[in-house]
């Protein structure tokens, strides 16, 4: 068989594909790209919808590709069109299908701004039993490169939701807890709940007060050495460690 | 009073300034560069051996300035020094100088490569009472600029030395602990001791096997979930908080 491969890196499909590291263009498109063999390989197994695998001419699947659309590219485009220093050879277009989850345990993110920050907590959220991640709009894109990078394959395992954080603190059935630094009780004497919403917020300025407002309890970690707080991820590490099923 | 204010970006001196932001450059000269006012107000609140601090012409100073040499600089030639995006108008040149501490908490860290992991677990150590860090010689170095930016200031109030981690290992009077997936107790089991020696290893490959064979005991987090494994500074908050003081 031959196989036609795309060789310029001008070519009208590749130029769209690029276009894809815009926010702007997921968003209108609905479409995002994954990079490497092992975050293509989680979206396969999880039954993401892959509008297409892009691969180098050579590259040997480690799975069963037949039942998807093959884009075949020069090592050149594949480059063009990856954010890795060393690109592995495979990526794909697809559109995120939430997988079906309990959400008994759910994580809020108030306007979280660093993308290592937000795909280190998806990534935790998923190792601790919290299967359903609401990101607020001011929150950075789940779907940009590098927070998919970050979460290594959780995004698949778990529901990312972008939308208002306040209405789904609201409409949360069980106890919902947010964390501040001032008023608040320390995290060890907080009760074990069937359901629970976890509130973190923004590196700056932390929880907003508005979203403070709609949740149960305020909660804050015992820190006896001397820094005043800590990174975000860190906190919610230790927040859905603590309250781990 | 006349400033002498320096508005070449070639001048000598600042050449050799920018040079520092070099590893080699750093090691060799035993200094380093530390970029805004909080980790300068830190570095001089902690009697940091400060050589110079850099200034923008009418930067006002939010601490007594008199003891220290200040090289004013103009606005292009500060931000052909900074590493920020918005450069907030002083820097300072300085040898660090390790705090007195107890030792009583230390983490040892195994090849550590990010930047923002290192600097997030040196802040959490700070937070949680770890008054000593050992990074080992393959690991980030400690004193680049993006690691002093998430660190926060923290590297001033702890103690942080480059060295054999081994030598740490085998030389502590106390405890010791490092991480493993497999073979390995849950952390909640694990007693609390006076002394404590804490051991992370690099992103992908973990704490090796050579730094295995020489700990107490090697633990691991209880994760329900999907994930298989955690961000190294996500593991390294959930164990520093578990054997806070």
């Amino acid at each position: 068989m031959v196989r036609e491969v795309i060789t310029s890196k001008d070519n009208t499909r590749i130029k769209n594909l690029r276009k894809l590291h815009k926010r702007k263009e997921r968003s209108r498109t609905g479409m995002f790209l994954i990079d490497g063999e092992h975050l293509v390989e989680e979206a396969v197994a999880a039954g993401q919808r892959i509008h297409y695998l892009i691969a180098e001419a050579d590259y040997t699947f480690t799975f069963d590709a037949s039942d998807f659309e093959v884009v075949y590219v020069s090592a050149p485009v594949l480059k063009s069109l990856s954010q890795l220093e060393a690109p592995q050879g495979v990526m794909a277009a697809l559109t995120y299908v939430p997988p079906e989850v309990s959400g008994d345990k759910v994580l809020v993110l108030d306007d979280v701004q660093d993308p290592g920050n937000l795909g280190s907590l998806i990534r935790t959220a998923d190792a601790f039993g919290f299967d359903r991640v609401v990101v607020s709009r001011g929150t950075v894109d789940p779907f940009s490169d590098k927070v998919l990078r970050s979460a290594q394959g959780s995004t698949f395992h778990i529901s990312i939701e972008v939308a208002d954080a306040g209405g789904a603190i609201r409409e949360f059935d069980g106890m919902t807890i947010g964390t501040s630094l001032r008023d608040a009780e320390f995290l060890d004497e907080v009760p074990q709940p069937d359901r629970l919403l976890v509130v973190l917020g923004n590196e700056g300025r932390g929880v907003s007060g508005e979203l403070l407002g709609f949740v149960d309890r305020t909660v804050k970690i015992h820190m006896p050495g001397r820094s005043e707080s800590l990174n975000v991820a860190i906190a919610g590490g230790i927040l859905m460690h603590h309250f781990k099923s």
